[in-house]
């Protein structure tokens, strides 16, 4: 195990009608006056962004807002959000949405107290300081309600990166499960993803004796492969929904990832792919990551054969681990098929065509030092190697 | 799964030489006197006591020092703390030690900025302001690291008793596995029943559709069964002291138990046998669980058969489910005799004859509600019956 530092002082909120309460953690998180920020027009049209602003409003808290928010959060928004906060005096940003309205929060609280560029960050200057953020969660997916992270798209390149600091972490984060039983199968099921994907970017490691973390992660995986089909098959099942919401927090938080080294490529493999085809990040992970696992298989096959018989309870091939690896793998695409997930380009509306000048981006783009991932380095050529095994 | 909020803002720096970076944590977190506690003499033999003292000196951070501590920490020396804290301007408590050394700066952390009596908390009220508490863990046991939480022996009527509240969650933890390496094999034995029980405490619950933190206490306890004998057979293996370390700190700062019901019940009657033979907590637990699994496992045959099938490997007997539930309560009396537990009144030295007498205490004793436990609510006459199963 690495040495490691393990700080997640969000504080969690869970459980039905909890967004009821936004003014109440607001408060207590010494926020006067709050930028809401959301996306479309779901959280109006459920009445959701009425009820947080009423329980704003019950605490006296004044608030602006600034909705928008588009899937693969954009610059250009967060550049107003950022001008917002400076004219208006906002001290909290309060993030009504999913994974990339609360990027697009995080973006802006990082922004609007930095005297630079906020696109610094996301160029690898780590964010010490924001605005606190507040965060009441409509999908469970990027786990960005727990962790440090954002990730934005610049628009001039459409580079698609991500930014980290212990200064964006939510100060509190509210998951009512009941606010994703309206979600569509498909956008449950990329959010599932996502989810499985977090999990899997901490597994497959090179570091040793990590059984804790190994089985934490397994627990999150385990979670998932059961739940995910119950809600597909019944919408409102609250249960199941609440499995997966909190399934969602821990996989990103880095409880499943701490003293081990990560991997992380099959997420900058993917950025690509949703930069340019604008596609689900979780269908474009479903694409990637079986592509990534049959391409790196080799690399410490028994890492494989663990997963697939703790998962997906294959048989254990002891003549010939690799077998039993390779039995993993499909398992997932077969999961990932059976929740209505693409698992090959032509699925995604990728095209083959476009595969050189992903790839090169990926490994040479923006910073990039040529290469991506830790379990095995991948450069170029096998960032091409893995976007065709996906065709 | 039932509503719920979860908290755990402790910065844990966990690894290698990490107490020599006391100091510089302290004045993270805003310590300008700090009160060092302790127990007794193995933590100046070792030199680690010298090695803080020179971290907090490097920082020009001024301390005072009171040792003492001993297993099932007395109200006392918490009195004597408090009296010392007031006294020198004290405004941050360092835990140097175990569990018991931990529990008690927190009650000293907690008492030296109240009016009334500290034992006041052990009797129900909760913690919410107290002194900033710092915690150097030299074995992986208690978990109160990462906790809420305190237990104290009061001297007057040996009534030994829990603290709760946020006042008293460490602000940061130090966890270094070296420092458990010089551990009797019986006191690492004993810090690990202590983990394994805490996560029981939490898993057998009357919630249903709890399947991540299902699978998360089957993470903690998979990884117990497979670290333990490792560090048994080899005191020094620094990789399996290290996932126990971590394994108790997540075994009880909650993320195993959020959005349940849990028992207590087993801890609740271990503690009269700690408070009258003053044996090792986590001996204690060794007897009572498995008498406590034995009387209980008719309430609900399916989750003790569903813990035997995924943790001990038994296989599952689908005819007859409880067969299976008694063959797992079974594998964990021979795991724990494996690893030189007690597992009966004898092996402990308890008598037949007291039973009587902490049943009723158990029961009834300083503000008790005349049950405990929630998994199965029992009366004095259901813990005498468990004490006689454990004879």
């Amino acid at each position: 195990m690495q040495d490691f530092t393990f700080y997640s002082p969000t504080y969690f909120v869970f459980g039905k009608g909890k967004e009821n309460e936004a003014g109440h953690y607001v408060k207590r998180f010494c926020g006067s006056k709050v930028l809401i920020h959301y996306g479309g027009g779901s959280v109006k049209r459920s009445g959701l962004l009425d009820r947080v602003k009423a329980s704003l409003e019950q605490e006296g808290i004044e608030y602006v807002e600034l909705g928008g928010v588009k899937p693969n959060p954009r610059s250009g928004l967060v550049y107003e959000g950022i001008e917002l906060c400076r004219n208006e005096g906002v001290d909290f940003v309060l993030a009504v949405g999913g994974g990339s309205t609360i990027d697009s929060s995080k973006a802006i609280a990082a922004g609007a107290i930095y005297d630079g560029d906020f696109w610094d960050f996301y160029q690898g200057k780590a964010i010490e300081r924001a605005l606190p953020v507040g965060t009441i969660l409509t999908i469970a997916a990027a786990g960005s309600e727990g962790s440090p992270d954002s990730v934005i798209t610049k628009e001039e390149g459409m580079f698609k990166r991500g930014a980290s600091g212990e200064g964006i972490r939510p100060a509190f984060s509210i998951l009512n499960p009941e606010l994703t039983q309206t979600l569509p199968a498909y956008q449950t099921a990329c959010g599932a993803t996502d989810i499985m994907a977090h999990v899997f970017e901490r597994y497959f490691t090179n570091t040793a004796d990590v059984e804790i973390t190994d089985r934490f992660c397994e627990a999150v995986l385990l979670t998932m492969v059961k739940e995910v089909p119950r809600v597909l098959a019944d919408p409102n099942n609250y249960e199941a929904r609440a499995n997966i919401m909190w399934a969602g927090m821990t996989a990103h938080n880095n409880i499943c990832g701490v003293g081990r080294e990560q991997d992380w490529s099959s997420h900058d493999i993917e950025h690509e792919l949703s930069a340019v085809y604008d596609c689900a990040h979780g269908a474009g992970l479903a694409v990637v990551f079986p592509a990534w696992m049959k391409y790196t298989v080799e690399h410490n096959p028994m890492r494989f054969a663990q997963i697939a018989v703790r998962l997906w309870g294959c048989q254990m091939d002891f003549e010939n681990p690799v077998n039993t690896a390779l039995a993993g793998i499909d398992a997932f695409k077969s999961f990932l098929r059976s929740i209505g997930m693409p698992v090959s380009f032509a699925e995604l509306g990728a095209k083959e065509e476009d595969i050189p000048a992903m790839a090169e981006k990926c490994c040479h783009g923006d910073n990039r030092g040529g290469t991506v991932g830790n379990f095995v380095k991948l450069h170029q050529e096998d960032v091409e190697n893995i976007y065709r095994l996906a065709l």
